[in-house]
């Protein structure tokens, strides 16, 4: 079930027969691993989950996007996993202890799914999350009144749909590493968060980062990379 | 040289050759004449501010989006034009007295242009235009140090590129008629303006109106024909 | 439940745990609060319209784009609420005394869930709606005999789909203010509105003004804010 | 220089080198012979403006989108040639005796080039075209002011950018065959003519064709054809 | 229920309250009555249908675009009418006698709803259409075979999805008007009939029209009319 | 039931009333037949599969796109016909022997219907599939420990969706023909595979060519005919 | 100058400053090496096929997308080199002997620079082309008359603008491995040879492979690799 | 010339006339003063070089995207400054002393105005620069022979135009924060960028960040606030 890694270095491969796990990406990227649900059958989902977490019984195991069918299959095969209907994700095993603090920060309420995402993988990658929320720039005294939790922050996530101007408002107030999450929330036409996406592609905040529109998960990954690096 | 105006109501039309203009649109709508420089020769504007002047000696006749050209020769036969390079104006005649006041707000030195287009549109239109500059949403103390002359207007014009995020700040900020005038200024991909055009479009503030990029132009008529009739 | 407004202007927020309300949006900007009832669950709808209308009892509160279990409930639970399920909208209390008069034009009849979300804005945010259908430029003696209720409103909407010359037409009969929705109705392949959107924003008529498409509820709101400040 | 037509139809083909030229088009369409000249320099066309009108003696040969050089050299070398530099056509030749009419109808002052280039192809196809100008949207008296000239036409070709409202309306007017040219002319962002693709495309007014941006000559040779056939 | 029309023609509307019908569009472009399906109730559908056949007894009225329901309750309300599930269209009333062919081609299997909309709007329309199937240019042979019937027609409609080649050869082969209609038929990703648009717009042969993407209401309408006007 | 082929070649079309079938196409193109079974009935597939199945008895038919009503009706009907769910395939008679190898090389388990497509493809199109799993360029490891394979195969198709990256990857690493084929798998917002389809076409690798988004068929017959000419 | 190939294969690498060449390329694809003029300076183009042609003395390395200084400095400095102005490509040394043919197909001569870049690439690539040109769809017999040289060819090209109907009736004709080039060429709008590059991935006949827009070169390479493996 | 800063933090801001400097953005983030050089004149360029650099003597100031005449004018009136015209940057004054190091790996010749623009700017921030070239994933033992000084950074930046391959591959080999810059480095037709930047933001590898196009400076401020936090 294992095949020697080419260069030498130790990797082993787990064959499911409908995928084949690569168990030494912690030890190439000190990242825990990550099920993608999205594509995959509710059993699959179960038996990629069961089996990374059997090869690194340490640490924890995310699952991601997904749906009902899948989320309650894992809620009744394994009933030690921390399912989270409204970010669509699952955990499996204790992350380890945190390093740094991310604050996660969301424009509205209709961007919740996308914050709880990124906040669940922020924590299984090994850092702290901050969540605030309904900060957005059309009432500037709401974000104003939460601007010391965000100064002190290692990394700051910031999550927007519609014209996404949260980003370059935050940008303005600190010098923190900051990633833009673009979301699909929109009143009319939005081209599926094509507008957030080129907003803060377009920020007048300089260092702005971003990620694809509504991936908390990889905000949530990088974010948790630069807060646990942090001094 | 005229013909009658098929309903009766008296409408004339000068025919100079290259194109015949229409000398009772100020009748219809209470709007100055214009001339729309883009594809006309320069002596081909002078011809139309020229004739479109007589027929209205009461008033401003106005050019627009002239190349240096024209304005050259503007200046050259006209000399009573008032001609502006930066927003690549011209004003024949003497405007009305103005009737409200529009605040014309620009995020950035970039947007110069526009705001400039936009500030001559609205005096020569009937209103009072009130210039507000370099307030971009980094640096949002800029912008909240003029928030005054804002609430004092009787509509305002927010004149804004890259993410165009101004505009939703400034609708969270006040209640008065607000127009957006997305810019096609940008540090790197911006697709000519669309990303400033779908933010604007996509305000999380209710009640933002737009016109197209780099339009200051229209947002001007817009603006005045608000101020002028406003108590 | 609330906390202090940061600069002192003593802004409250109502906590209800899946949103937090800014419940002086009304004496920053003027206008009545409004629910957008995208993404929200009936339940939510009800509470934030409660909650709200409590905070405000002397004035109307607007929901908005219901769906129809939303829209059921509402009815349910609020019965003194004004439940329109063709605009998918609800209002709860009564608007204040009208100020000035907005004419909402409607191309054809596919646009009618687009007035009427524009009517029951402008009324709710304190002017007069006077509705205009079904006058279409392929007919335009239809358009022609209204033209004198057109000429007397202090503020004009101008709701089409298709090439959405609508705006354009009308923008040649009259100077007051002037604003064209845009609607996702076609024939065949227009692109889910973005062809109408196009159309108003190179209307060759000067000062034509727009929201985003199908957006009803913003072009409601800046008419009426610009029709109960005429003079 | 000649090769025998495959399936014995006794058509002929003239090798330049540069090019092949196809003799026996008009035997197979009734139509005359094109050179189009955009990619091909000024000799080229001037070479095979030559060799077709010997194989055509007796009609008319066209050539469209020259540029500067191309119709400075047809001028020198085929003095009998007819060349229009505004249209950036050439017609040697005599164009057989006009069947029909085509009412060739343009917007604005800015579509003239488009207007021309297809005034020219109808009468080298062989029809009668009856061109009217400045008749746009926005002065709707324009228009109706023309309404009689239009009815006479066996087809009508309506030239207009911007929103391209025109089209629709006249297609509410008449019953005749219709043909919309839209243009690339516009005042701000308007996508290179995209905007009125699309208008003429989605028309309230049934039976609308069209042809592809500023294509004055495709529309002209559609028309003509229609015309010459007709009654 | 009827109103005067402005300039004196006599034209009456008839008012159903979700519509204003227009009586007398027949006697200004001399074509029946359409209703347009989409969006209305299948008891509008049926009113309207009514309507306009008492309004034109003596002709044929035709609706498009029919839902199933709409098309079961025109069945079972108007056993007269003429309904086809396939094309989705409805024909109240007898066609006047038919003038000129009409020849409608279609490239394959999957083109058919578009094609019999074609064939039953020219036939409503008053002309003969002549329907040719499974020509695409993959088999030139299939389409050769039908040369001569191709020739015989006063107006052709090509139908063709995916690269929509068919137009570009029926153009090369002669020289009636030309009608092509592109459709949202394709293998893999064609962006819903965008490739067969672009393409059918950019045909190498001269004169070809179009229409919208699966337009072949658009695309009869106009054939029509060029035939019924041909010698 | 047959038509003559009109330049002698012998070609004839069996008539199923829906569609006319093209029973030379073998002949003229060396490939065996093929049923698109997109926008066909279940009974349609069957009818089309069996008559050419008739017509071309020593040989494989295949159908593709079948939706699963269809795959059930041919398991029912045609016992004898391979038949594939995850695919979406059906394959009626015996392939010819296979000359040549194609390596069909899949990024990640998303891919696998459109890799099974191909495979299928390949084999009926006269050549042996070598199929090649789960090698995406974010463990580069996996994709070298197949170099082998891979450099014996006499073309390679690669399919991935995301970015795509793994056709620039393995045309660094060998010079046999190399087809890409993009899918439409991703986590985020890729546009319907048009991120995969734009890198695919962007390869830094020279000589990559491709074919549309998810089209393993295409990929398919184009690797077959370039394998079975191999030496 | 040189490094060691980390997996021990003997690879090189030549660093002149401002580039690093891969001198093992040859020896891992079988291909000759090729110098990408664009963004190079005409001394970097010349340096780097200067160093090229001596690592690799026996074969031909070639130089694509040369501007003119480029193509200049390559005649003064490299006189042994074959230089073509309209290709903008230059070879240095012998090609190996050809093995295989390949029929380079086009449409138009506009299509001519990308026709000569595809066949020098195929001479340089060790492969014959056979050039065809001038056999748009639009005139069939013009292709049909030469079924018998694309008959006999191991890989085609076709090489189309505008609509790019060719390469669907060249597969239709034939079985053998085909490549189409979408150009950039064409009369109105067709976004920059969009329009063609979707119609050859929407080809309704299998097995088109494509390539970038205007790459002769990355099907020159693709064809000679196929047509050299050819039986 | 100053005005105070509204909530008490003590900011000024410089009035240059064409521009109001921000003096305190350093104190709010941490960062240098930054001047955008398009769309200012050369004068200006100097003039904000100048005035921020006396603001701020004992640290760096960047200028960016400076156009020739910019760069010249620097180098006369600033002969302090360190002006690179191949990244089209200026620096006045020295950088603090760095922290962390900061990979920057480019993967083509063609890269390197972006790769330089980032380097310059990572030092002007106050982290170390490592610069990596001519990695491209089309020869991966280039990139392979590069590892050790990629596991050593505290943060890489990977610039890569085309299909932008070279993220996703440095992603699979290590945990450190990365952000891809997408260029617009392209053979063919690859939308001035948009496929490197939709392949950068679909990358399979998890945690790839992003910037805008050519965002050489964007990347380089991100890098460095991460590199310089880090443990």
């Amino acid at each position: 079930m294992t095949e020697p890694y080419p260069n030498g270095s130790g990797a082993e491969i787990a064959d499911l027969g409908f995928a084949r796990l690569d168990l030494q990406r912690a030890a190439r990227t000190g990242d825990p691993e990550v099920v993608f649900g999205r594509g995959k059958t509710p059993a699959q989902v179960v038996a990629a989950l069961h089996t990374l977490h059997e090869a690194h019984p340490d640490g924890a195991v995310l699952a991601t996007r997904l749906d009902g069918d899948a989320a309650a299959l894992v809620r009744a095969e394994l009933p030690d996993a921390d399912v989270d209907e409204v970010a669509r994700t699952a955990v499996l095993g204790k992350p380890r202890a945190p390093r740094g603090r991310v604050a996660v920060v969301g424009a509205g309420t209709a961007d919740m799914p996308v914050v709880r995402e990124c906040v669940t993988t922020v924590r299984v990658f090994g850092s702290d999350p901050d969540t605030i929320l309904d900060v957005g720039v059309a009432g500037l005294h709401r974000l104003l009144a939460q601007r010391d939790r965000i100064d002190e922050a290692d990394a700051i996530v910031a999550v927007a749909g519609m014209e996404a101007a949260l980003p370059s408002v935050i940008g303005g107030l600190t010098g923190a590493p900051l990633i833009a999450v673009p979301t699909s929330v929109g009143y009319g036409w939005h081209l599926d968060g094509l507008t957030a996406w080129l907003a803060t592609l377009n920020s007048c905040a300089p260092g702005v980062l971003t990620v694809n529109v509504d991936n908390g998960f990889g905000a949530g990954v990088a974010a948790a990379r630069i807060a646990r690096r942090a001094r």
